[in-house]
Parts: C-alpha cells; sequence; structure tokens
C-alpha cells in the first residue's frame, strides 16, 4: 500500500528485514511478489538476529503468545517489539544514503494501530531530527508515512482506488499459510474492510472471522 | 574508558556488535577482555548483517581502501559507516527496555574525532528525544556520551586515572594482531597517548610509528 502511493512519485527500492518474526518466510513471499509486481528491481532483503535475542515480544519471543483480538484493550500490546522501527529506519537510512534516495516510505499508522510507540508521528519526527545530525551533510533523506493519520478503513479504499495488490499483502502475526483471523493484526485488517465495504481477497483459516466484524 | 566511568555508578551490562567490520575478531577480543576485567555477566554479542551488504565505508567494504593518516583532511573520512550509530543505539535501546537499564553509555567522541557526523552532541540529542517518543511510556532511558566533548589527550589521562585497561582496548582500523599505526584511528590514538605524556602498552607493527606524533 506504502509503496502503491511512493510509486506514483518515486523510482521505487524496496527494502525487507526478517527480525526474528514468526511470519518472516511468509512475510519474504508478500515482499517479493509485491516486489514484481511493481517490477522494482533494487531490493534489500536482511536480517536482524538481535531484536531476537532481546526478545520481549510475542513476535519474537517463542516462550510469549500472540494475544487474541481485543481492540478495546489500552496499552501496549504483546506484540510490542522493543523499539523495533528505530532499527528499520536506521537500516533504510544507511541504505538511503549509499544509493542516493532522498524519500524512505513507511507505513506506520497512529490513530487505528495497536498503540506502539514507535508508529507515532511525533516518533517519525524526531527520527527525521536523527537523520538530519547524524547522516553527511550533503544526504537529503526524509521519512514519509502516508497511512499515519488515516484509518485501516481510508487505507483499503485508497488502495482500492491506486489498484494497489492487496491479495499479496500478509498482516496476521502467527500463520504463514492462512491468515489466523484473531490476532491484532488479522482484526484490524478485517474491520478495515469491512467498513470500507470490500470483501478481503486473501484466505482465512475460517471464513466466519470474515463476519465477526463491522 | 567509557566502561571505567559507567562502572563507578552503575551495574554494568556490555554490548558488543559486529558490523562487518575489517577488525571485527579482535575487537570481540577486547570486548571478552574489558568484561571479563570488570566482572561483566551481562553481555550481547550480536551481528549485523546489512552494514556490510550496504557498504560504503572503508571499514565495511573490501572495495575501499582504509586510508593512511591526514589529521588535517577537512570533511567525512572514507570511514564513516552510512549512520552507523543509530543502528548501535537502536540495539542498546531494544535491549535496555527489556533488562530495565536507565543509561546508555556510548564512547562518542566529538572535537577530536574524525568528523563522524553521527558522533556530535546534536546527533545524540536528537537520539535521546527518539528514544523518549519511541518507547514505553514507563521506560526511562538515556544516552549519556562521558567523552563527547573531550580530547584524546583528556581521555587517556582520564582512563590512566580511572585505571582503565587500556592495554585491552583497540583502536586499528585494520589490523588484528599489531596496530597498524598509520590509519586514523592509531594516528589519534598515538597522538592522544603522546600529548598525554604516557607510553601507548598496546604492540604496533613499527616502534617508530610511536614516535611520529607529539
Amino acid at each position: 500500500m506504502t509503496t502503491a502511493i511512493a510509486a506514483q512519485d518515486y523510482e521505487v527500492a524496496l527494502l525487507h528485514v526478517q527480525y526474528g518474526q514468526k511470519t518472516a518466510v511468509r512475510e519474504l513471499r508478500a515482499f517479493q511478489a509485491i516486489a514484481d509486481h511493481y517490477g522494482v528491481g533494487e531490493r534489500l532483503v536482511t536480517n536482524l538476529n538481535h531484536l531476537r535475542q532481546i526478545g520481549g515480544s510475542s513476535l519474537t519471543d517463542d516462550r510469549i503468545a500472540v494475544s487474541e483480538v481485543d481492540l478495546t484493550a489500552e496499552g501496549i500490546p504483546s506484540s510490542y517489539v522493543p523499539f523495533r522501527n528505530a532499527h528499520l529506519l536506521s537500516i533504510a537510512t544507511s541504505w538511503a544514503e549509499v544509493i542516493g534516495a532522498s524519500r524512505i516510505f513507511l507505513g506506520a499508522v497512529e490513530e487505528d494501530s495497536s498503540g506502539y510507540p514507535d508508529c507515532r508521528i511525533s516518533f517519525i519526527e524526531a527520527f527525521n531530527r536523527v537523520i538530519e545530525q547524524g547522516t553527511k551533510p550533503e544526504t537529503e533523506v526524509r521519512i514519509e508515512t502516508p497511512l499515519i493519520s488515516l484509518s485501516k478503513q481510508e487505507i483499503v479504499m485508497r488502495g482500492s482506488a491506486l489498484k494497489a495488490p492487496l491479495a499479496l499483502s500478509w498482516s496476521c502475526y502467527q500463520n504463514v499459510d492462512k491468515a489466523c483471523g484473531v490476532c491484532d493484526s488479522c482484526a484490524l485488517r478485517l474491520r478495515g474492510f469491512a467498513r470500507a465495504g470490500l470483501a478481503d481477497p486473501i484466505a482465512y483459516e475460517d471464513d466466519a472471522f470474515r463476519r465477526r466484524y463491522t
């Protein structure tokens, strides 16, 4: 979805990071399919061991279960990977500086997300200042977050309008074949499609999950 | 040296990152020896592949030679690893958040360093803001840079006063046995010891290098 927006105005290079998340293999497949769809030649696939070594999240630590959905819950969910987006943005910035890219597109979503501190606008603004201060004077890289203030419903509608290949995307935190339909990420996705009045084109373990969200 | 300062007031956990630098094996040996010296139990050794994949620095890219010293040169040296300290600080922050550490000590040096943008006070201040915004509300982590405004001469003198095990430390960018004495990092180190009126306890390829700096 962010790729669809970036591709309107920029030549795109795509970064995929495996950070020990349980669905890394499935996410890589989605990444390559989306990169193929947009004909992106410049791709960087890299692997971080330390987020798994450090643990502290249900996404990277096998001792912590992925929680089932409670979209009304307050606070930081167990899927929060400590400071993850700083790692992703650091890799993107180093790469951008070397290949001469001017923008980093990140699909973070603030309001309709799961309450991750590193998805907030204030975090992105602070990181843009770090990039200004921590790179060469001639480097002009900025982070763009075109989805950050949108609801999932608006994202689905915008993706559909842009003909983004939503069937190739993956959101589930725990399955790699059919989506579970019950983790936070599946729930937010299904609710977004339901509110947009569109059918989610990916497969779920049980079709009943599709009807749970309105 | 930074460990000597941190150990005065804090229980220390030590992080070592292999990011594809040519002297990674030697730096790991120094890390373990210093950790042993201070009796540090909590150690994290991790490996980043992407800085080597991304390249762009003489420290990580075999196609770029480590330059011989020119301490009067202006601009960013070829040893600059794009945005490296943001990666190191991101790992340290994630780890600090999980183990409940309150401070990250970083041995960056601004004035007497090689002109790396990610060693400046303004970069560290900006990163502290990123940590505030990108971690859990209850997380209270801040970066401390006790050496940042010191010259190498002052660092050597302070290390000597604190009985820091300088013989266990490693600075050379290209050798892993005896230090080369001619890369930027050796030159800054040797000049620091010379100005402090102290002998550098590590071995150099050629003892004549010791007398080159005053």
